[in-house]
């Protein structure tokens, strides 16, 4: 087991994570408590996670209705979790172009040129943890209520 | 991008990977929707997946009251999606030593010597899905209603 690192490097290491992971575990519920979990390709505009997926599909309507999401990031010994809400939505055809250009390079994928009818979801991190083994449970807080600790 | 696996393949892959995976993304969800996310070290029995946590936490308080989740496995390009059930649950003292026994040995800790109070949940799989990338999307269904799939 390596040394715990401070807060400060879990941070570095957490905003990498956000800036090149290929994929993030995205867990929603439904109105009636059903879990939901799947993987889903993201883009980090500096603040917060864009993904986007089919509309009607089990992730979108649940994010739209309940508002909020908890992400996984990483691999499980090396883990990010966040707490995020829903801060926007768009239609591929309002998505910003900045954001869509974003996520279409990092995923290898450009929904807008897709037939499908695709939603994008951007999400804002308001608790951060991350950790990699037990020695880094202590200290795993990174953020709370949006504002990232010193 | 590899050959799309045929189903036999993922079946062989996906059985190797709740062996020998270190740990498992398990979302839940309490009565309100609030979806939860963490990693579990795990067991399997042949049948059913096992985790183990704290009385009260919100993993194990959300499978004791719903009896389901849903599970994450393997790295984000290389996926399985396990819905499951609640089949059994033990406090560590009552747990048959079979089981504690093996995920002591797999996840390198043993509850039933550690002062917290843990709680064994046993996960019974209803539906498996398992894909690599967008040419595995097809065919991505192993298990229905807790049967596999020929």
């Amino acid at each position: 087991m390596d040394a715990p690192r401070d807060r400060q490097q879990r941070r570095v290491d957490t905003l990498r994570k956000l800036e090149t992971e290929p994929d993030v575990w995205v867990a929603t519920a439904s109105g009636d408590g059903t879990p939901y979990l799947v993987p889903l390709s993201l883009a980090w505009d500096g603040r917060r996670v864009v993904v986007c997926a089919q509309r009607g599909s089990r992730t979108i309507d649940n994010l739209l209705r309940s508002g909020v999401a908890r992400l996984g990031l990483g691999l499980t010994r090396d883990v990010v979790i966040l707490e995020v809400v829903v801060s926007d939505s768009w239609p591929a055809r309002d998505v910003p172009s900045a954001i869509a250009d974003q996520f279409a390079t990092r995923a290898d994928w450009d929904p807008r040129r897709d037939p499908g009818d695709y939603i994008y979801v951007a999400l804002e991190p308001r608790r951060i943890q991350a950790w990699r083994e037990s020695n880094e449970l202590s200290g795993r807080l990174l953020m709370r209520d949006g504002a990232w600790l010193d």
